[in-house]
């Protein structure tokens, strides 16, 4: 199993300090304010970008230590397999989020709707595109009752560390 | 700018074993049958999945190397910068492809609708949940007179090297 490296291209802005008392998705966070900061380097490959409205957001959860096969998500008291949850511990930790574009300045870019920590070493973006994101007629396993409360649910200290 | 290291959970198997000829999103793969193998120290972290129908796969683009901050994709002939595409010759070359789950068979996954290249290693796999990863009132700038035909068109050899 030969190793993957990957190297940040910026860092994302937000109010949320600590895991706890955060949304747990962009639909629980909806009108917070973030920014993302890229690197100089990469600024040139932002062209185009504004005419989106919406972007997702590909990223390290820096913050996540370790991983178990099995947690107990935020939304649900039972133990569930870590690839069908969305929980920040796993054993890449690669995290997804769909947020609203407002405004691109050179190298900032001024989002909304931000359920990540403040810190987060971006990997990278890419345009939403509702054509080659959305499926219809989907079936949601043990979160089809529970994902609709996602906008009202915090995160808490469950996914500090590997050692709790 | 600290390098972040992962390493692979398993592998995806596609009929597509050159990257001429691959559709270039799942949209334009629709009824494409693949598979994942899942590495058996990660197997029991597929429990719950099989409820869902579809799959956020997250992988990286082994074929792809190097990056331009300018491209042009396949849907375009004019430079858009790279973060406004799906263009696989990214800083970071992480693909994500929404796939039908059709069956879990202990660590392997049979799936549908695979845009993705044979022996691609695969990252990290989370359930895909409309309300975590749609959004409404979507603008698409340069790709929203070009994205509906997207299931048309076949990937040439562009991206092969940087070395074009």
């Amino acid at each position: 199993m030969d190793k993957i490296q990957y190297t940040p291209i910026g860092v994302i802005r937000s109010p949320f300090k600590q895991v706890a008392g955060m949304p747990i998705q962009p639909a629980g966070a909806k009108g917070i304010a973030g920014s993302v900061e890229i690197h100089e380097m990469f600024a040139e490959g932002l062209k185009d970008l504004e005419g989106f409205s919406h972007i997702i957001l590909i990223y390290h959860l820096h913050r996540s230590r370790g991983f178990k096969l099995h947690v107990k998500p935020f939304l649900d008291d039972q133990l569930r397999g870590v690839f069908a949850t969305r929980a920040p511990r796993r054993p890449n930790a690669i995290g997804i989020s769909v947020v609203r574009l407002l405004q691109v300045d050179r190298n900032i870019l001024k989002i909304e709707d931000v359920d990540i920590l403040e810190g987060t070493p971006l990997l990278d973006i890419k345009p939403y595109v509702p054509t080659f994101d959305e499926r219809e007629a989907v079936r949601t396993g043990w979160l089809s009752s529970r994902a609709d409360v996602v906008a009202g649910v915090r995160s808490d200290e469950r996914f500090k560390s590997a050692e709790e």
